[in-house]
């Protein structure tokens, strides 16, 4: 099914940014301790020297990852080099989602626990605080039901896939009807801080609804957040990296 | 109380296969250290070379199960080998559902946490996620005063068995009025799967009922799921396995 | 304030029996680790020799007791051993409810998380499942406003610990209004198998209470509850005490 | 931007008592182990020597905070330590705390997990048990949008931080619309008793919401508490100290 590409390629795309791969081993692990990533679900980057390629584990469950299960896939999903089989069968939302947004350097589908009731619910996703501010005016949903008649929850096609990046837009996290979300961002870190922060929210949210009406955000503060980098981002980083690498 | 059978069928039924009773003995660490089991409940796998016989460890704690304590039992719940006395006081749930049906390979009774509520509730178990499919158009809820004016709540004589083997029908879970679950499968790893599913289901599901109206799965998509097995099971499986044994 | 007591009386209660006395430092390590107990709370045993004496540690952190901080007081709260001066200044509970209760060999007062929205409701606490029937009809409720206009919230002096007593009467557990529960049985751990029951109970009722109208024991089920005892009730206390001990 | 101070200040200020210093690095570990701290949030203790300056960690996520990590700043945010830069920005809250409160002795700005709820809601936090009592007769809420138009959330100059110590008046605990809490007391172990109860009682008023009307202390008994100190504080700093530092 993978079609393996010309040597010269797989030669050029087979060394990873080490910065790069170490913070996606990383983000698996704290994602996985954090409850966001379980046995299912899966995160990418995209390779900052070649943009048509990224980079991804090999199918298996996030806590287990480790560098050498990292490989690089393009963004028809086959492997850059020959002879991987072991591949996502969902990964082409990552590959779509990075032809539809040139401004996404990393991709996470996840069945984030407190998330899902919001999947499969009519009430909309929306920021109770600055951290999850990036939620904007609502997160979009998607319902794979819009183009496929099949049954099937899974996004595997790349027809599912363009679908799901045109629900997505110009958003950072889309829920996905009965399948958990999809969240983007411009580097691995910035989607681990927003997958975190989506969930807490969520809980939050979900907590909030059970004592009566809920402020969000309000439009000024939605923008002030767009245009303003959240400050010291890293600082969360580096505590979770420290937790989720202390336990494994 | 426990009738000894004939020698030399304990002879033939004494050796389980070895990657069974290694399934069986993960199984219990797996559902404790997620919290579906805890000191009661029981799980047992029937023997694919005797179907008459069952392996079930002892009654105790599924945390502290060990390979040596998974002893042999026919179905109408008596040791294969003599002198066993340390029997669940529910085993004629797994015995009179391996009659009824003889495409069940494992049985588990459990009283996971957030399936309590639905025993006792009008409002019905369904499916939020493909992952939970297997609860197709709902759960079917049995209640023991149906068949049993006493007022024990324990199913324990072969009537009581037999009305709940009724009651399960040909679906994969039903829920016990007031006395938690049973979950069936081919296997003792889909059944692991099915309970893990059906715990987080229904917690998403009520927390997703706190936002409002639901939205379930369709009918096509619990046609699809009925029609194809989950992909990749068994990283699940690994995942959960790795976890609960690194624990222990 | 605590008056001790003749020497020869000291001499014979100072011996406490090793399995109560081991029974009780693990009942306090199990409470702790199941989060019924944390900082505040304390569990006492008559002596069934003395039974106008009762152990309990002295005033600290359940989680923290070992069998040297286990101490004998009489029912009207005196160390029987000069000297003792860390006593807990709620202790008048255990003694008027040892004065009331003849049968009681056992009580525990907690703040147990999910027990304290129903202290502060009127919504009852009903039982859900077989593990609670001892809730019986529904647990009674105490006010300490009703024997005291200060404003303590705190069962200090004997009124308030025999007016607690009478609200308790025969039952198991009786709530404290914005002050927790108190537990009652005939042995430690039967107090620590219904304390871990019914703090499951109210967090199962709670979440049953968000899906619609809940369906607790019948009346028929409660009194054969009470004619039979729980089967295999050591089952749980040695998972329970072997979990909180590895801890430690 | 921070401006040094006198290098005879310095010296004198540099000297942090051993037992608050001890005492913050504590209330950091612990704060974090009950999850009321967690990337973000900071806790600060005024030097009771040099009453316009205070103690805090830089700018960190608190479960790392160590001993040398604590510096001194003055009251209006500069470090008394020339060379300082990893200093919060949102550091001006405690500075214009201490000026409006000449008995307030620490500040905790967090965003606890089970507050969150509260700040964007009209229901107010109320308090359930004894151990919230400081809360009275219910927690101020602090919306920063009335003080400015930007959009930030974050109070970070020091008309926002006068903003915030007026809305606080002379409460111990004061909600931020969309931006979690501020704890305020005596002591760094007042402070950290009175946020650990804060999100225990906010997590069973939202629990107990959902049972129905809820009873909360009456005006004696909130009269009563603020009469009277709690009864053996430093149970509760021992128990969690050696949890969170076992922990670390």
């Amino acid at each position: 099914m993978a079609k393996p590409m010309a040597r010269s390629d797989a030669t050029l795309a087979s060394a990873c940014d080490p910065q790069l791969l170490d913070d996606l081993v990383a983000a698996n692990r704290i994602l996985s301790y954090h409850g966001v990533l379980e046995a299912y679900g899966h995160l990418s980057a995209r390779d900052p020297k070649h943009q048509d390629h990224y980079w991804i584990s090999r199918s298996m469950a996030p806590a287990l990852v480790a560098a050498h299960d990292i490989i690089a896939l393009d963004l028809d999903g086959n492997p850059v080099c020959a002879g991987e089989t072991k591949l996502f069968f969902e990964r082409v939302i990552h590959g779509e989602i990075y032809k539809a947004r040139p401004d996404v350097m990393a991709v996470l589908h996840n069945h984030s626990p407190s998330l899902v009731p919001f999947c499969n619910s009519d009430t909309r996703l929306l920021p109770m605080t600055a951290s999850a501010a990036f939620l904007g005016d609502s997160a979009p949903v998607f319902d794979i039901r819009d183009v496929d008649d099949e049954g099937d929850l899974n996004v595997c096609t790349p027809a599912q896939g363009k679908a799901l990046a045109q629900a997505l837009g110009d958003h950072c996290l889309v829920l996905l009807r009965r399948n958990g979300s999809v969240v983007v961002g411009d580097s691995v870190r910035e989607v681990v801080r927003r997958a975190i922060f989506a969930e807490r929210n969520a809980r939050q949210q979900i907590e909030a609804t059970a004592l009566g009406p809920v402020q969000f955000l309000t439009a000024s503060e939605i923008a002030y957040a767009k245009r303003v980098k959240p400050k010291d981002a890293d600082r969360a980083w580096r505590l979770w990296k420290q937790q989720a690498l202390n336990r494994a």
